[in-house]
């Protein structure tokens, strides 16, 4: 089957989903991602690769911090950017989602950075523009509903190799809401991808999707058990409106079962590393002293994901 | 009388409406959009040629679609642009609008693009900037209550020129609701002075304005008689409210009488083209294998449109 | 004590509050400030001086007009500018303050412009940074609470300096409702900084601070005593929302006494000076042949205020 995210020549053209992306394309995109590292610490943090290009960000999902990472790494490439708040626009007067990229495509755009409530959207736009014959355009994933979050779980490749290095030996935790976890999700896909050997899903039976074990994750309620000798601990947000349906007892009790605790992490291994993708909820999934202690990666985190969104940007573009 | 659109030289100072304007400024206008064209399809789609000027998006209705036009054409002339969503500024604390801006002018602001749901509210700025000798100060016209949207008649100027070359042997059809159109009101004035020797308004009588006669224009209410033998037919997007209001029994009635359906569509000339403002309602004003279909210019209308808001902002600032 | 708006050098590091400033400091922002003056009368309105750097405007408070005078004031300086409508971003999701600007720091933030409606915001953050080690972000204050609007105390002196070159001769009224204004209290520690001998407030008792003498301030319950022989007129707006609050008889009323008519400025010297924040209440505590009048230096306020905020932002940037 054609995977709608390669080119004739199997490069990418679009990022819609870490699934089914070969080990090369990501290893490529994260070793982009390095050397843009030492733009955004430059003094004059630009390069002039999307100069002149004009990027739309496409949020129907309302999203204020993965918006402004996108539109920060589209003007470091010295690109026009665009915001298009969709909630005000003409998908509101009744026009389809293909008809306003039609619209935008006729304007000259050359990528768009969509967020959408729907999974499968920017798969969607990505068909649509194929099917035009326009692969002058490219679409970047910026979450679509519970299926994906690519450069997400991307950033988070970026942050394990940039300080477990290699991938092979590692016993990765991912904490929490699964189910509902996009970014969970891309991560696993990758994980796997790079050859992590052991990948292991924490939470609540009613938070977690049936059939994990066939992506090859296995699966723990106890925490105690799941974060023991973990290299890596990935904690996920909890969603406040998870905590007050019948799918939680509460937060308090959420926090003493899977709450990331100093106690609980001094099960892990002594170097473990703790990542969030944010905003964090403390006291709810995690621990303020852990949150803010010396294994927690999660502000470096947030500044590779800039360079890993800059190195997609460029890439999708450049192909 | 004096024309408040020019400047004493007669050339275009702000474009407000194209009632009185002449043959030899509209033409320049397209001469101009033709030059642009090619800025938006190279590699980097920039001219310098409002670099550091600051051009004022003020939107006091909602308008996502116009509005991002106007962006991206400000950008490609290297502009900063600086959008302004008014609902929320200082009007609504009372402010007159003449003082907000008077404060933009005394920012220094080069160009305000305005969107207003009052008719004339463009002209009032205009007349005030002459008034207090700002002469270097420009006003475009995004759209104003019923009255017009002066950027759209000229990019369906152009459109037409394109595909008919020469207007003076046309037979054009507007279709729809008239009366609230202040699209059609700019298209007819554009026309009459491009020298259309014939102009058609298509629509049920409580959607056409009284008087349309004494514009030269020739009113029909059957739609198979009025796009007998047209070159080029014009739809109108029916709004939304009007469709459960009075004025109209039902969607499913306004499609059966004034939809364009592909065998309506047989009734004009062959090569007839097939024109929308946009968004289009499928299925209330257009069928869609009509507006997917080869007759359709609508999305060359949209690429257009861009190099005829560069055309329009580059004139006006120039002068 | 330590100034946290200074860094080790004495020289500015954030602009938080203009009290604490040594007259030094006000006088560099203000020498600098005329030095931009020309660059937005210039054809390319454009500096290189904060060229690549990210400065983020981060409105925790509604503000159309502080925001976009901040913005222009940025691209002019050639920066990177994002706006941050903070109220749809992750604080609503119950992520803390210091949380988000970690997270922009992480981003490669260079510069926070922050507007919030809690006194003391932007110091909790320059705190923050300073704690963290970042000496190489920085904040300015574009309004917290009630406490301080130090760039629109800044553009009053620029704007008194232009008009009557010497502070130390000067007999300066505060008129209106100074218990609210974080204006007022900004001029008053400006005024005293710089020299002005004689600062008078003018205002019913309930729209007056207690213990204003112990800022050296002459209290004036009584308009026409309290122009008598100024220099300077400074008239506060009067917000819609104590017009209908108990502290007040009504908007007439509030004119009757308070209100600056041609008769109630001709007690001031002939050749006084008015200005006024904005927006204006016409009627209400401005009459417009006043606003109007050629006594009357509002508008250039708001030039200087584009100077005046690039000056700010390429120190605190530069230092």
């Amino acid at each position: 089957m054609h995977n709608p995210q390669l080119n004739k020549n199997g490069e990418l053209a679009h990022l819609l989903s870490i699934e089914g992306l070969p080990q090369g394309i990501l290893t490529q995109i994260l070793d982009t991602a390095a050397s843009f590292m030492e733009v955004s610490a430059r003094d004059v943090k630009k390069v002039p690769l999307l100069r002149g290009k004009s990027v739309f960000n496409l949020f129907f999902e309302n999203s204020t911090r993965t918006r402004t990472t996108f539109e920060i790494a589209a003007k470091r490439l010295s690109a026009d950017v665009i915001n298009l708040d969709i909630n005000k626009s003409s998908t509101a007067k009744g026009e389809t989602l293909l008809d306003t990229i039609d619209n935008l495509v006729a304007m000259h755009a050359n990528l768009f950075v969509v967020r959408h409530a729907s999974s499968g959207a920017p798969f969607l736009i990505a068909e649509h523009l194929q099917r035009i014959g326009r692969d002058d355009v490219h679409v970047v994933n910026a979450g679509d509903g519970r299926h994906a979050h690519p450069t997400q779980g991307l950033l988070d490749m970026y942050t394990i190799r940039h300080y477990k290095k290699d991938f092979t030996q590692l016993r990765v935790a991912i904490v929490g809401d699964i189910l509902h976890s996009r970014v969970a999700r891309s991560d696993i896909h990758a994980l796997t991808t790079l050859g992590v050997p052991e990948v292991r899903a924490i939470g609540p039976e009613t938070l977690l999707p049936k059939h994990l074990d066939k992506l090859g994750v296995h699966v723990f309620h106890d925490m105690n058990e799941g974060l023991k000798d973990c290299d890596v601990v990935i904690m996920l947000r909890l969603q406040n409106e998870r905590m007050s349906g019948a799918l939680l007892p509460s937060a308090g009790e959420y926090f003493r079962h899977y709450g990331l605790t100093p106690q609980k992490l001094a099960l892990a291994k002594p170097d473990a590393i703790v990542m969030h993708p944010g905003p964090m909820n403390r006291g709810v999934e995690i621990h303020s002293a852990v949150a803010d202690g010396e294994q927690a990666v999660i502000l470096p985190q947030v500044t590779f994901g800039i360079a890993v969104r800059m190195a997609v940007m460029s890439i999708v573009a450049g192909n």
